[in-house]
């Protein structure tokens, strides 16, 4: 990805919503329950605090990720529905 | 668990809403109140305060604790419905 | 009680609400005031200050207290209901 | 009065509102004005500020003051209504 | 004025509305738009900055001032309506 | 104009709304769009930051500035509507 | 472009809205989507930060930029419709 997020922002690609229920049941596109996880495409360069020190990004390139509901901006890039987020919206990463 | 939660945010476990009322009569999905404690599944590695110090997470995995009605994010990890909070979010830890 | 407030918050069991009024009628439980004063139950470490100093709770076990309408969040505690509230939501102690 | 305020807090009795109007009329409960004045009953100890210096309360019992009409918060002491303010909520105070 | 602002504020005789208008018209009480200017009737000491340094209010007694038509509480101190203010809500004075 | 902003604050003299169209039609009053641009008439000491500096108000009388459509308060001084700004409320500079 | 902005503020000329959908039929002018991307035109001094140190502008005039759908402020500069950000306001920038 050619786009490079700016101060602690991060972009991530949003998991796929199930097509099915568990039971296998398709499920209506607007029945789709938005997920809150994904993968980080890409990573900042971190932000500085206020003694002047770097805090750099949690994760990296390729970590998955939750975060909330209503955290983030969704944006299109070169036909591809990505999330915009801010490091602190982050709320946990798979190991 | 495999999910690891980012800077000063815990991963609680809620209790079980009560089945039966202390009379013994069966309570209605929708009428349960919604628990107010649960168990402690991961924490994070802390946040780092203003002066550049740590500040662990003040509970450990598998404290029992009290947190807000309104405190944390309900997350689907694994088919289980898990709580993530900040830290400061917890009210009281059982002894 | 072996709960323990986390940071500078403080456990309160609230004064029972008046069953007579002055003149000696009983009064609807749902007419009642809420009280506004209990007794301190249980005190957390205090909280750290910006400066790295531990800053303790101005109130001990046992002391009679006075907080505002709207401080505070209720839980219920082994069939007790009783009064988490942050320090600095207690408005006075009685000496 | 055996309340003591916490913090940077003032117990104040507000004046009476007026019982008559200028020309002599009385007025109904309901229709006189809130007092916006009335006379310190007590004082906190003060509070500390980011350096760690104590800042007292700049007025003293016995002192008559004015403050906001949204200011503060009524509890009923000893059957007496009184109001808590923080010091900051008190606007003036006569010589 | 026996009246002594706390901290930074200062207390203000606003001008009188306009009775009429610029070609002659009576003006009805509840036509006439309030004014924004004003009187400067007595000043606080100041307040403290974060550095513990004593922070002047920049006008004086006597000063005509313009505030915002939001800014400041209007009380009645012995029978006269006058406003009282924080020094951050003058917008300008008059030279 | 003998009117002296206070801290960091400017004051105004929006431009003119358009009275024609770009094609020549006249604009009745109210549909005029209310113009984001004017000159710099007055600016202020400017304020203390936080480390007892002072930051100087960055335009000058006689400045063309753009500001936001809600930036600022209009008041009426000697007949004449001007604005009182923030520094901070100004978004650019015609050089 | 002979507009300034002032501090930490960018200005940004945004990318047209499609004319047409992927499929090649028209889109009428107000169900075209608000595009999140630019180009730079301008950019401010940047801004001076709690410990007097200038934190410049991470972007650049004619970098390509992504922002947020409520960011920032439209204004018309020589009949040019332009955007005014704050830098902290840009999501990414285009590599």
């Amino acid at each position: 990805m050619n786009l490079k997020p700016l101060g602690d922002r991060v972009i991530v690609k949003p998991d796929e919503a199930e097509e099915t229920t568990a039971s296998g049941l398709y499920i209506a596109t607007e029945a789709k329950e938005k997920p809150q996880s994904g993968v980080v495409l890409a990573v900042g360069e971190g932000r500085i605090d206020r003694d002047g020190n770097k805090v750099e990004v949690p994760v990296k390139v390729g970590d998955k990720v939750v975060y909330g509901k209503f955290g983030g901006t969704e944006i299109s890039v070169e036909g591809e529905n990505v999330l915009i987020l801010r490091a602190d919206d982050l709320f946990a990463v798979f190991e």
